[in-house]
C-alpha cells in the first residue's frame, strides 16, 4: 500500500472512530446522569452495535494493512502522526487478538456489570453484583492471556494504566510508604485530636451547588467548555478538549465531601481542557497516562486545595454561602479540619496522609484475585479483614465497604495504585515547581491560573505525545523519585499535629 | 431479491438506523441540557458523520431493491412489518431524491441555525439568526421541488406533519374558528376580568421542581422510564417507550408556566410510554402524526389540567408547597385564574381560548413565507403587524416575538398547524369516551390513570399502525369534525365569565 494511501484510510477511519467513541461515552454519561433508570435496554443495545462497528472498523485485513505500512514508514510521518499510528498500533495489536464474539459478550458484560453495581450498592447486596465480577475478572484473565501470553497477568493490567509499573516497583513502593507513614499515622492517633465537627451540620444542597461553581471559578475552569452534573460516583469524561464533563456527588451533612470531588475532578478537567489544540481530533489529545492524570487531580486536590492559603483565599466566600453554618469557625480551624487524619472506611472521604492505605488493600486484593489466591466470592470478608488490620476500622456493610467503588464493575483492574503513583508524582512536581513560582504567595493571591500555566506548559499540552516519564524529566529533570512524597506528608503532618 | 433474504436485511438496516438516531437524538438532548455552551464543533462533527452513515444505509441500490422486493409483496407480510415497510418506503423515496451532498449541507445547516436561534433569542438578536432561517427555508423549497415537484410547497410542509392536511382545510377550519371565538373573545374582554395575580408572585424553582415532580405523579407517569430535564423551550423526546424526556422550563415569577409545560409534555410522554411492546424497536413505535401527538398533550394540559376537578384534586399540594405565596387562595380562584382569557404575546403562555389565534399567525407567515410574498428579513414587521391586528398586542421586541419558539429554527415549516388540530380531536373524542367514562368524576378522585388507559387501548398502543383519520374513527365511530371543539370551547368560557 502507499504511504499516503495509508495516510487518508488511518485519518479517516480515526475520524470515524471518533465519532463512535462520543456517542459511546455520551450514552454513559447520560445513563449516569440525566437518564430514567429504566433505559438500560435501549442503551445496551446501542452501545453493542456501536461496539460492533468500532471493532470491525478496526479490526479488519486491511486496516492492519494500512497500520503495518504506517510502522514501516514511521520516521517519515510528523511527529503527533508517529505517536497516534504508534497508539492505534498498540491498542488494535490488542484487539486482534481477542475473538470478536468473545469481544462483544466482554462489552456487554461491563455494561450489565454497571448497572449491577449500581443497584447492589444501594440495596447493600454484594451478593447480586458477585456473579458479576467473577465474569469480569474471568474475561479480564481470559483476554490477557490472548495479548500477553508470557506476562503476569496481573503486571499486564498495571501496565495498561501506568505503562511500566509492575508489582515488583509497587511491592517495593508500598513498604516504603508503609514503613514511613504508619509510624507517623501511629503518633498522629496518639496526638490531641482535631475538632472538625462543623463540617458535619447540615449544608443545604442548594448551597453546595452555589459552591462548586464558586470552587470552578477560583480555579480558573472555563465554563463554557466544562459543565459539572451529580452521579452516585465523581467523575471526569472529556469528549473532546471543547467539551468536558465532571460529576460530583453532594452529601447534606458533609461538607468537605463535595468540595474535595470537585476540585479533584476539576484537576482531571483542567488537563483535558488544556491539551494542544494541534492534537484536536487525534488518539494523543487526552491525558499521558492514569498516574499523570491522578497527579493534576491530587495537584489541585491536596497541595492547592488542603493548603492553608487556599482556605484563607476562600474561607470569607465558603462564611457566605454557608453564613449560618460556619459564623463559629475560623480559616484556621477549617484549614485544620479539612486535613484531619484519620483511618476511615470511604476511600474518597480519605485525608490526604491514610489515602495510600485504601490504595494499598485494593492492591493486595487485586493482586490476590489475579494470581487465583483470593475468589470474588470471599472479597467481602478479605476486605473487611484488611481494613481492620491497616486502618484499624470495622467495616459495617458492603455499600461502604467491597461495594463503594464502581471502579471494577467496569472492568478497571490495575487502576487503583496509578492514585497512589499520581500522588507521588505530585510532590516531586511540586518541589521543582517552587523554584519558578512562589506556589503559596499565588494560591493566597487567588492566581492558581499560574499553576495552570505551568502545568499547561510542562504536561497538559503534550497529551499523550510523550510518556509519563518523559513528562516527569521534562518537570523535574531527573526521573520519578517517591521520596519527595514521603518528605511532604511527614513535614505537613507534622507541622500540623506539633509533633 | 428473495423475499426472505430482503426481510432480514430490511431488519438489520432498521437496527443500525434506531442506534444512529438514539445517539443523534441523545447528542441533540444533551447539547441543550447537560452541555456546556462550547460543545458544538465536536457534537456537529459528530451528527453531521452520522447523518451522512444513516443517509448510506438507506440511499444505495441495494436497499432500494429490498424495499421494491417487500413492496411487491407487500400483502405477505405482516400487519407490523408491512406498515413499517410503507412508513421507510415513504421516507426513503423522498431521501433518494435529494443529492448526497446538499443533504449532508442541510444537516449542518439545521445544526447550526439551532444554536444560531438560541443565542439570538438571548440576546433579542434576529439579525443574526435571520440568515439561517433564510437558508433553512431556501433548503425546504429546494427539497419539496426534489420530492413533491407537482405539490404546492407549503401543502407538501403540512402533508409531512398532519397526512392529507392542506391549505384549503385549514383556511376553511381556521375560518370557522375566526367566525366564532373572535366574538367570544371580545365579549370576554368587555366582561370583569379574573384575577390572576398571585400567578405571578416569586416562586423558589426548587419549589417549582418540587411540583413538577408531584404533578408527574399525578399524571401516573412511571419516572423509571421518563426523566424531566429543563430547556429554554419545553419539549419531549423517546429513545423508545423504556426511555422518555421531558423537558420544562421555570420562571421563578410564573407559576402556570412550568405547570402547564409539564402536563404538556407529561402528555405527549404518556402517550410514548404506552405505545405497544409489539412495536418497539419499529418505526411504528412513536405517535402517529403532530397533530394526535397534540391532541394528547392538550388532552391533559386542557381538558384535564384545566378543568375545576383537577384544581380541586392538586389545590392542597399546591397550598402545602408553596404555602407562603398561595395561603390566601382558594381552589375556585385558582381554577378561574389558569383560565383567564386574555390575549398576549407569547404562544406557550397563551390561554386555551386565545391559543388558535397564536398559530393562525405563525400559520399566515408560512404560508406567506412559501409562497414568497414575504422575506425572512421582513418577518419581525409582519409578526408584529398580525399580533396587533388579531391579538391586540404590542410586540416589544423580537425574543418575546418572532424568536419565541423553536420549530423554524428546526426547520418544521407547517408544524403549528397540527398543535390546532390537535386540540379539535381532543375535544371531539372528550365528547365520546364522556359515553364510558365519567370523566369530571376520575379526575376529582384522582383517577386519571383510567383516562390513560382509555387513551392507551385506543390510540397510544397503535402507533403509527393506523392512521390519524383511523385512529379518529376508532374513538368515535366518525371521520373528524372541528365543531367539539368550537362547542367545547364556548360552554367552557360562556360558564366560566357568566356571560
Amino acid at each position: 500500500m502507499e504511504l499516503n494511501v495509508a495516510i487518508e484510510k488511518f485519518k479517516n477511519t480515526m475520524k470515524q472512530l471518533r465519532a463512535y467513541n462520543h456517542a459511546t461515552s455520551l450514552l454513559y454519561y447520560d445513563s449516569v446522569t440525566g437518564a430514567p433508570a429504566g433505559c438500560q435496554k435501549g442503551v445496551g443495545d446501542t452501545m453493542q452495535f456501536f461496539s460492533e462497528v468500532a471493532y470491525k472498523l478496526t479490526v479488519n485485513e486491511e486496516a492492519f494493512l494500512v497500520l503495518d505500512t504506517l510502522m514501516e514508514h514511521l520516521n517519515e510521518l510528523d511527529p503527533i502522526l508517529k505517536r497516534e499510528v504508534e497508539e492505534a498500533n498498540k491498542s488494535v495489536r490488542d484487539m486482534r487478538k481477542i475473538p470478536m464474539d468473545e469481544y462483544l459478550e466482554a462489552d456487554r458484560a461491563f455494561n450489565d456489570a454497571q448497572f449491577a453495581w449500581h443497584k447492589a450498592k444501594v440495596s447493600n447486596d454484594y451478593a447480586s453484583f458477585e456473579p458479576h465480577l467473577a465474569k469480569l475478572v474471568d474475561i479480564t484473565k481470559r483476554f490477557s492471556g490472548y495479548t500477553d501470553p508470557d506476562k503476569d497477568m496481573y503486571n499486564a493490567q498495571l501496565d495498561k494504566y501506568e505503562k511500566g509499573l509492575d508489582k515488583a516497583t509497587l511491592d517495593t513502593y508500598f513498604g516504603l510508604l508503609k514503613e514511613k507513614l504508619i509510624p507517623l499515622i501511629k503518633r498522629i492517633g496518639e496526638a490531641e485530636q482535631i475538632d472538625d465537627s462543623f463540617l458535619y451540620r447540615s449544608y443545604p444542597i442548594e448551597k453546595q451547588r452555589e459552591f462548586s461553581d464558586y470552587l470552578m471559578q477560583v480555579m480558573g475552569i472555563d465554563r463554557t467548555h466544562c459543565a459539572i452534573s451529580e452521579t452516585e460516583h465523581p467523575f471526569t469524561l472529556n469528549f473532546s478538549k471543547y467539551d468536558v464533563r465532571i460529576t460530583t456527588h453532594y452529601h447534606e451533612n458533609m461538607l468537605a465531601s463535595s468540595m474535595y470531588s470537585v476540585i479533584h475532578e476539576g484537576g482531571h478537567a483542567l488537563y483535558e481542557l488544556n491539551t494542544g489544540d494541534d492534537l484536536y481530533g487525534t488518539l494523543l489529545a487526552n491525558g499521558a497516562s492514569m498516574g499523570m492524570h491522578e497527579c493534576q487531580s491530587r495537584f489541585y486536590e491536596n497541595i492547592i486545595g488542603r493548603s492553608r492559603e487556599f482556605i484563607e483565599l476562600i474561607f470569607p466566600k465558603m462564611q457566605e454561602i454557608f453564613s449560618e453554618q460556619l459564623s463559629d469557625v475560623t480559616s484556621e480551624q477549617m484549614y485544620r479540619a479539612v486535613n484531619k487524619c484519620q483511618p476511615s472506611l470511604i476511600r474518597t472521604e480519605a485525608d490526604e496522609l491514610t489515602y495510600s492505605l485504601h490504595i494499598l488493600i485494593r492492591y493486595e486484593i487485586e493482586k490476590m484475585l489475579f494470581d487465583g489466591s483470593v475468589t470474588t466470592k470471599e472479597l467481602p470478608d478479605l476486605w473487611n479483614r484488611l481494613y481492620r488490620e491497616y486502618l484499624g476500622v470495622d467495616v459495617p456493610n458492603d455499600t461502604n465497604g467491597v461495594l463503594q467503588d464502581s471502579h471494577w464493575s467496569g472492568g478497571s483492574f490495575g487502576y487503583f495504585p496509578s492514585y497512589s503513583i499520581g500522588s507521588a508524582y505530585a510532590a516531586q512536581i511540586m518541589h521543582h515547581m517552587k523554584k519558578t513560582i512562589n506556589i503559596l504567595e499565588v494560591i493566597k493571591d487567588g492566581e492558581i491560573h499560574l499553576i495552570t500555566q505551568y502545568l499547561a506548559e510542562r504536561i497538559y499540552k503534550y497529551g499523550k505525545l510523550l510518556t509519563p516519564n518523559e513528562l516527569i524529566m521534562k518537570c523535574c529533570g531527573e526521573p520519578f523519585d517517591p521520596r519527595y512524597y514521603i518528605d511532604y506528608l511527614t513535614d505537613k503532618f507534622t507541622a500540623l499535629y506539633g509533633l
